[in-house]
């Protein structure tokens, strides 16, 4: 039997969360790397007969004008992230796919990442948000008719958007597709144009970022109408994963978290629009939700994440944690952990679409809540510790068809 | 209806652990400080109508000549751990307590412990096993009558023993029994001794240290005859703990721990006891065991203990973590963990007698498994992963009658 | 021959570094704690014959109204930084000296500082300059009176003002004193009144803080006028200490700091007042100024200072340090520095006042740089290696007559 | 006029620290890299004219048989430590320098430096010491003939030998070249043995690590009869450094401190030798011996240096610094260092032979003590305070005729 190829299409393909999920998946289907760090190769999983490296197609949107090789070799050669031999190795395929890559929009996404973008992509934000949409689901469509796809499934991995409140826009998708001829009365963000467009052709949506996306209670009544699936938001890669693990502990041990301060710094791309405090928020808020959830009461926290250029895409996070113990001693755990930011997201957005692509073919639709484990702000669930959650996915995993 | 009285007796009762403990009840007893650290007063298990304060009863063995109150103000003036007001408030309570504690045995304790010993323990040296467990049988029994108590739980929490190969034992109590009274064929250690002390009686025992203690098929047989429980072995309170939430993280992201390096320093009289290398190595191994049990492959490892005095009792642990990311890219997670030692252990100790207590109300007859994640070598189950290990209380906490 | 005595009047009399200090001096005075700390005390300086603990007289201005007792027991409970026990013992002479200290001014010192104010203080806001002067030196003459002192040396350890542009005063001391009378046109803010007053009474005066003090042309004239002498700013205590010991063995090895970034936490009186962030420039800009004098060039730096209650005292520190070696080759060196704020503070408080007392007897007059080991931002000199400071240091006391 | 030709001349040519100074040298005689983290490159040394890249002619040493690129790219390969481009672009001068290396010895060596061993080197084991010299010299002559040099500098960067007590050996030159002809009588290690063999050719000698080499008085003896010039011993790189810049510090401040526990993990060559006990010690006492030369008291220390395979030539060192501060309370200061082992040791390298170079057109005679901050246990001086070491070699810089 002929297997089905399957699309990722990557909204930020160049950034470098997307190259370094491509470099994987590029050196995956030529063996030339293993799959450390992959969860969806954990063995516990190895029933689900997972699509193979072979059957997925790459494309995407990207805002910038660059070309993939090159933004590749700056995580070798700025941050001694990726062994260079092997990016060089995949050369011809990267420069393949920079003419898939299509120009992408930066609707209502705030000035720094509108100053990113290329002329063609600026010139276009006077579109209205559903001639954008259109424009979005052209390429798509493209995408899957060139290569024949079985399905498509668009992860959202581009730079943060501010935040942007929910709560202005109708929460039902019969009205919230009126007024998409109406810029003016719907200042939609890139991300939830992108997810709208995806979910609109019944393909399955991811939002790996703290930006909108599909959170919104009409775009998850069109993902259901449409029988689609979307999961987000915000992946969950090195301090918020640890705080997840750790604050669990805390709690169970009856120890009274006092403070829990965070620091992280690094110097990627990301760091630099999270330098705007307007998308920098966005990402704080995300960090920070979840101890208040775990421990059941809310310690005094606070997290800053710093643009520090030296650091390259080495994200380092000093954690200080200040708890009583019994007879109400203070007592302090402390955490660095450094971490080369674009590797860790990889490998969980090549998980996502995997495991996505199994929810399509076993027929789930809506929220899928058993990701949850992959996300700092996993929508669907208010459970935010990390082992439980990855229980959630087992659970899925031991019942899937 | 009339509560039961329950008595608690302290293997190493002047101890820093046993001595934090018994401030600890005495001032829950008087509502002198709060429950924190105290997993059996989560919300979870207070269906479980779990033994209150005021009807514990405190007693002990020890085998050194000196003051409850004195030690106990070593925490304060030496460490800074517990406030030295407290301790001044249970001071006529502590002068009582000294009354009560008998002279225990350091039978093949190797000879640091029994350096620490006074005259009148190690004057007992030669006598047979038998005569010692009838001797710490009589104060048991003795200290069960004085004071009317409904059932005793006996928990070891004195200083850790050398190794002591199991296997030269009789795996059968019929034909251990037999060699007690010839003290050349019988070898037991201390511990193991007042493990069969108490469950010859048909009290529950509890095993705090990495000593031996009832970690013979023989005496589990023992206890299983007597229709009585045991668990240990070895607190979980500190570094393991973290290595019991953390490692099982690495896991479940797939990602490759190349080594895990833990230097534990401290200054306590546990540390001195430490110091000796017989008695290092049974901690260590304790410490070292589950990495390669929750990983599923043997990183390399390193867990070193040392006694620097001035530390007193804060156990400062740095665990240096090298693990292997997408692209066999080399990652690094640190952390420092400051924590007092005793008042780490005692509420655990506290914790242990209460659901022991709750299990023998339950009728639970044999090695308690659901009490894993106290222990850092937990008896009767291969688990190390700190949630699994809860989750099995909270499981036993449900089905509790 | 009878020997002087001498007056320390301290400003934030109240404050956790004049109580320090003070439970220090009379502590000292007693016999009661040993000179660890106290750099006065190495054996180099000898020779020096420095003024005794008992010839020590002490006073101050404090804008809040409290009891001295119980904000030094608050560093008891609620930081264990100091032993709870010593306090007790000088509770009567911490009573006694609350009926010593006087009012002091919060003139031009911000709405946070203004808050923190009793009526009396608050109510003289509208005092001009100079009638506000001529009240705090009535308050110090007194003192000197009262107590048959030989000489009084003026401490500033009040908390930090916003940063106050110097340049807008004029330079002579003969201008800048005619614009005392007239409140609109001179915006002089407490810390430059205290300044003022001391050195017009031919007094020492030494500023702890980073506020402005006596750093402006006019005052400095007008302490070389009256023969008397001053010394600042902003005491060197943690952190910053740590950057001028290592900055220069980066510098000495040729290695190329690319990034320091210094992440402070801490909860006392002084960090509440920082978390204003017109207070917290101040304190931030003389905690970064180092660090590109140090090594020639600037790198990117950030320093963050941050109010965590938990902490009380105890001043935490992160200093992240990220630097290429030989074939540029990207190394990191991180610290952790955690000490007690006022106990860091305090001994170089008195050292201060034991090496200016020296000064005067010695005729010295204006800066003294030879201080500079002990500040952030040392007047009068560029020298910001701690060695090379302390170098001039024990020249200036090779030189003493 | 023409310039001198310089011979360096490594002892463990091959080696880690030898491999990157000699690549580190290739790359600045071709302008392929900086010059950061050359102390001799700073500005206050401009003046010495030292000797320049291109003048400098390199052979050496070795006990084992391999290649120099192929050792060069495991620097990049297993350590990420060097970028392989620049290897690769000297991959030719690396293959020519393989032709220069001549055999070494390893006499009185150990059991694991004599187990890397070649054949040829092995079976040299049974000459006689001044055969070995012989040896060692007809292979520098030849190097010097070859190469038209007007001097030669011998530097010992090979493995650590085990300790070596110097008192067995006479104090005088006549008597121990004496007993060069007995092998029985005279257990001279190899490092002594290049060291003689320079020396006795008026040739400069440097000893980078803590084997015994020319620290013996009939070996200064004999440089300052030839009117040459010698200094060493053990490379200050990384923990010790910061050692010798911090604990100054607390001396300066009259902190108190009651510990110093360092702790060094990495996975090298230099790692796999320190294994072996015997090895290990040598290194121990020269990392721990200055702590209470610059306290001036003891505190308790601990150092331990662990072999972990994954982490290759980074060498990480956590160290815990715990002192006393005013009032007696206790304080932390924890530091992190994460440095390239070879690439923090080659420029030191290059630096000392530069600066020793320098000394010999300068005449100067014996041991090189101004050049004390280049080694963890200086010769010839007491002082190991790395500010004043470093004042030591700015004042002989300035006194160069």
């Amino acid at each position: 039997m002929a297997r089905n190829r399957i699309g990722i299409w990557f909204i930020g393909a160049k950034g470098g969360v997307a190259s370094t999920a491509i470099i994987g998946l590029l050196a995956l289907k030529k063996g030339l790397t293993q799959t450390t760090a992959l969860v969806s190769e954990l063995p516990q999983f190895k029933k689900l007969d997972l699509v193979d490296w072979k059957d997925l197609v790459l494309g995407g949107h990207e805002i910038r004008d660059l070309s993939s090789y090159e933004e590749a070799m700056r995580l070798c050669t700025e941050s001694r992230a990726i062994d260079g031999a092997l990016i060089g190795k995949l050369k011809g395929d990267l420069d393949k796919l920079d003419k898939v890559i299509r120009p992408g929009t930066v609707a209502n996404s705030g000035a720094t990442i509108e100053g990113l973008a290329m002329a063609g992509v600026k010139s276009k934000a006077s579109e209205s948000p559903r001639a954008t949409i259109d424009r979005l689901q052209a390429d798509i469509k493209k995408f899957a008719d060139d290569n024949k796809l079985a399905h498509v499934i668009v992860i959202n991995v581009a730079s943060t958007e501010p935040p942007c409140d929910a709560s202005q826009f109708p929460t039902k998708w019969s009205e919230l597709s009126k007024l998409l001829d109406k810029p003016k009365k719907c200042p939609l963000p890139a991300s939830s144009l992108y997810a709208i467009a995806t979910l609109e052709l019944g393909y399955s949506h991811l939002n790996f970022t703290p930006s909108l996306g599909a959170n919104l209670p009409a775009v998850d009544e069109l993902a259901r109408e449409r029988k689609t699936r979307h999961m987000g938001y915000d992946g969950k890669t090195g301090e918020t994963l640890l705080k997840s693990v750790l604050a669990p502990m805390f709690a169970r041990r009856n120890l009274n978290v006092m403070s829990w301060v965070g620091h992280n710094i690094f110097g990627n791309m990301d760091g630099k629009v999270l330098d705007d405090p307007a998308n920098k928020k966005a990402k704080v808020t995300s960090k920070d939700r979840l101890l208040g959830q775990i421990l059941g009461y809310p310690p005094q926290t606070l997290v800053s994440i710093e643009y520090i250029a030296s650091m390259g895409d080495w994200k380092t996070a000093w954690d200080h944690i200040h708890f009583q113990g019994f007879l109400g001693t203070p007592m302090t755990f402390q955490f660095i952990w450094q971490g080369c930011d674009s590797l860790l997201a990889a490998p969980l957005v090549i998980d996502l679409v995997r495991f996505t692509e199994r929810a399509w073919r076993n027929g789930d639709v809506g929220t899928l809540t058993w990701l949850a484990s992959f996300f700092k702000s996993p929508m669907g669930t208010p459970e935010h510790d990390f082992t439980v959650q990855f229980q959630e996915l087992e659970k899925w995993a031991a019942a899937v068809k």
